[in-house]
């Protein structure tokens, strides 16, 4: 079974409360991430329709700081879906409501493994990118599984041939 | 001033409680990331003795899963200093005391910016690497920096010399 | 200045977590009732571009429990705007991502004044409706409010005309 | 058997600490109602000596916020009971306790019903007001449950006799 | 002024949820200290109408475990006032609400010291017991406070004269 | 078998967030004594490998309040083991990560039992102190017990013989 890209849309919405602040009363970096694996995470869900474990995250940069009494808002959707593991892209915006101002704060891709009753990594539903943006993160998916592989000591940086053309022309 | 790099070191200690944990009763990606953000922070502000901020994280691979009532160590020290920024380096290990059983989880990089009262990115002290791991984590950073620039997009692939040596033999 | 329905949507997911459950493993109506307290604050200020603070609940009836590990949604949006209050009318689901099901929990209104810098109510926009639900929603909202306002003992029934006409045929 | 209201008597203390507040430093309602859900479900449980689920709310009407740093207390005792479900009946008050000033906050209505071990109703004691104040809110539970019937769209306005009274004299 | 001992009653009542216990589905002890806690800085701030901190916390045992969906009522009561500190006596009972059971947990006390708005330990109100109990707590007070200083290191015990008699006949 | 005290150490650190404050901005003596609790346990299952229960917690005395934004650092070792007991000792710190300042706030001792499957006590290892601090709380626990016995009037104070001649020369 093959499922699109847009059923596996989750949109979360956090209010900044004052525990969840830095000395600057910003977001702290550790409690958006919290936040993002679990709108992540019910993405990978809804495609696979199976439990799922974090297996990795990718580089995050941290942008713009989110103050306290903001908006958190986190679209999550899986870009594309392995043999048992699913890459799942999100964006983040925070906003203030009181002056109707909406900004970009970061994006991040998380990479989930669906398991099986006995805990043990099952396959899972092929998945179909339809939008043009869909489609664009379908496709880099491969070069960023790549990354990870060599990231995580998994594999040789001179087998990445995708990665190896952005090195070498 | 120049300042040891075991001056940063931080230990945190924590229990996996049953809101931390996802179906299969195994610690949640986000909580752990949280905890990692906290402990690295203490570790980068006792280097730079300044507020700081997360700025990035690179990529973490979830290896081994921790389970409820299971406890989490999470060792963080500064591995270098940039001019307002530094990278801090975590190991993590879960416990089981009742198994007296301890394994290795997971391992991450998380760069914070010191910042001055105003808010502004402020310059911070150099660090000295002593021990031989210290010394491999302090020389290895400038690689991991360029891989962040050229992630965020922020550096060209083919500026990063480093990097390239990996590929291009 | 007029402002849609639409623009004040919230969208809200959460994971049900063992704190959040009572003996039978079901969400209770305390923490649900939390979560769509912040979700329709947060359509209120999206409307009113100004803090806002609860001022009435209505009627809520629990009609399907959400289990341990199931997703919460609630969608808000603003009905109706008076001189400084919002109605905010919200639909609730529960979702099992694994079974891909999805049921409609409850609905409830929520009513919310937006106050000046001093803490006292302050004026709003005016909301326009379009679709026919949010007209529908809009209309009964007059009536609501009269439901309110004699329950909270500040209006004489039979000066509720068009209460009066439900009973009186 | 039949079991006296003043038996289902609790009291309830809370502190309020900066995460339970809004941008005005105030209680938020949603977080009185997280309260006052577990208070009424306490009492519910002591009147029938099962467990309880939060079957409605009536409306509420939130009169005097509770500032950050006073004390919520909230005294639920059950009103009347039926075959299976049970009316609470809860007063809040807030309490500056430097100022030694105490001040009522709200009242409200939480009915429950008692489930058997398979999670179906179960039928429960009856309950025998005393005090004039008991008295007063067993005989006002029948109307107000008419009310919820109706407001539920569980009952006819023309058949809610006791209802019908209010309106037309 | 003198107040009355009973003036600064409170009543707490929680419920015991998952992240509260221990692997045994019991209240862990720090959890329910911390309860106590608030309790008793609560009836200390009834007291003295001023902000308090906790001074010191006497030896607690913990003699019946509370379980998992259990209640905890706890119930604190001002028993002496010194120059700018007060003892607080707690009686903790655990109730299964189902089993209509409830039982004994512990019993502790808890030294608070009233502050100025400088941060200065300021003088307060005496206190005046009635009941027999509290006239009982009244006078022991002294002793435990002389057992509080030795054990704390700022008296020696051969000048604590109500302690030595414990021990000289 | 026997193990050593240093095999038992537990090193937590926490950051002071707004939620564990009071007025004044300082840690809550009950927040501390939670965190102290978990440490605590931690130390006496890595002696005993099994879980274990809070049995008592000995006089704590709150010398220096800890700041918002400050560190709290635990280091909790077992000092002595009896039969199915353990008594812990907890050195506490605050540090002030910008102020590069560390301050000595409290000292404590809890004391666990171990339990079997059944929840029973069972019996543990000894514990061989090395240094000569461990060597002096191992000591000094058997008095520290008596105390214990007698506060929690489980012994008579003329048979503690270790105490009496504290007060008789």
């Amino acid at each position: 079974m093959v499922k699109k890209a847009s059923e596996s849309l989750v949109v979360m919405t956090e209010l900044v409360l004052p525990n969840d602040t830095n000395n600057f009363g910003n977001l702290m970096g550790g409690r958006l991430m919290y936040w993002m694996d679990i709108a992540a995470a019910l993405a990978a869900m809804k495609h696979c329709a199976a439990p799922v474990v974090t297996a990795s995250v990718d580089n995050i940069s941290f942008e713009t700081p989110i103050k306290i009494g903001n908006v958190v808002h986190i679209e999550a959707k899986v870009t594309r879906a392995f043999n048992s593991s699913m890459e799942v892209h999100m964006n983040v915006w925070g906003e203030d409501a009181i002056q109707q101002y909406r900004y970009k704060s970061n994006e991040a891709y998380y990479t989930f493994v669906a398991l099986d009753p006995n805990g043990k990594p099952r396959s899972i539903n092929a998945l179909e990118p339809e939008t043009d943006d869909e489609k664009k993160l379908f496709e880099g998916a491969l070069r960023r599984r790549q990354i990870r592989l060599i990231l995580g000591g998994k594999m040789k940086p001179e087998d990445a041939d995708e990665l190896k053309a952005l090195f070498v022309k």
